[in-house]
């Protein structure tokens, strides 16, 4: 059985203006693969209703599983979780149990629990909640969709909470070998190689460091005895190539 | 008139599997924001012809700019160029004033520039070269379709290349003011001040540091009269919080 797939769907203007460098990706890329969930593509839209709402539609037809950054604050916006209620064409509307999290976070929460805060309580209908040990305001799973805070630490453990609840497949094994030799002196050898051994993807990574060329040569698959192979075969090639 | 859009397609399984952090989109968000391009939309996908072909084909009818970044070097798993040829339905062969770029790379072109090499000089028919100023091989555009390389030295001096060719927009202007006071402290105030003035877009990127909780409120718009005023707002309400 082939391992499931994965979308990432990144919301925000920051992103976009070049304001913030996106790392939620990556982080969620590593976390993935570790447990045998192939991230198939990513997409980053800004603040705007209809694209997350059409991103959200394309994405969550075409994979097992579909993860969102961002747009889950109190701010005006902050208009994630009104888009997946679109999407999924359910009802929204502040739900009991968030609202009794967000309130453990306050002193005194009939007065902090002001409108804008209360915004972080509206759960699309039909939807569970995901824990937030950080600042408390929950993410939530609607069907296939997790849909998570922007802010790096809180992702970061938010994709804790999930994890454990999302099926995996076989880890994906990987070597990478070092080869301080141009691209262009072994894509012969190595476009060889990809076609002897099917079970195996190769991967050329170039680099230019202080003026060499090279490439890092990244080799994926979950057989770890052709993974075996493949690097005592590049290891000679990056041998001869020096020599 | 609104500024040109443009968007942005990252290819490469490295990306999706965490092993790279992408940064292109990143630097090209910055540069592209300084001239006055909006960039409304970002997309990563693998080393896959059919995915690569439907985000082209799907991006270069919605937007003004399409820069594409990775999949253009010697390797059996660089497949951009082909898929480009494939998306805009044209011809693709080694073209010969993108070969003779390519043999000024080499002491002795004749042997050097071996069939792998030469992938680099497959150009779509009715392409426009991109000048590669650090390792020579040429990116290529493709009507509004930039396709430029996924190592970043490379990336941003094509980005350098192809910035003067642009046709950019109003610079957008934009202010940070920086609050120390949760976001649920302020979102109605600024929630009021977006509704008071239409000119200007208002973001709120909330920050957890050492225990602290703040946002920095990033006001964006043309107009330097109306955002030295909403500074001046938020300023004072950033000391009022403070008090």
């Amino acid at each position: 059985m082939p391992n499931p797939t994965a979308a990432m769907l990144v919301i925000g203007d920051e992103i976009l203006s070049g304001r913030t460098q996106d790392t939620n990706t990556n982080h969620l890329a590593v976390k993935l693969t570790e447990v045998g969930i192939n991230l198939r593509e990513v997409r980053v839209v800004g603040d705007e209703a209809s694209e997350i709402v059409a991103a959200v539609n394309a994405l969550r037809t075409r994979f097992d599983y579909i993860f969102t950054s961002g747009g889950i604050g109190p701010t005006h916006d902050d208009i994630t979780a009104d888009c997946i209620a679109e999407a999924f064409d359910v009802g929204i509307s502040v739900r009991e149990d968030a609202r009794a999290i967000l309130a453990t976070n306050y002193k005194n929460p009939d007065v902090d629990l002001n409108e804008a805060r209360l915004r972080m309580a509206r759960i699309p209908d039909g939807a569970d909640l995901i824990d937030n040990p950080i600042s408390k305001a929950p993410g939530f799973r609607m069907e296939n969709v997790h849909v998570m805070a922007g802010v790096p630490t809180v992702f970061h453990a938010m994709v804790e909470s999930v994890l454990p609840t999302l099926t995996g497949g076989e880890p994906l094994l990987s070597i990478t070998v070092r080869i301080e030799a141009p691209e262009g002196e072994i894509a012969a050898r190595l476009s060889q190689m990809a076609k002897e051994t099917p079970s195996l993807s190769f991967g050329s990574y170039p680099f230019i460091q202080n003026g060499l060329f090279g490439s890092n040569i990244v080799v994926r698959g979950t057989n770890a005895g052709h993974l075996k192979t493949a690097r005592e075969e590049l290891e000679d090639l990056a041998k001869s190539l020096k020599a």
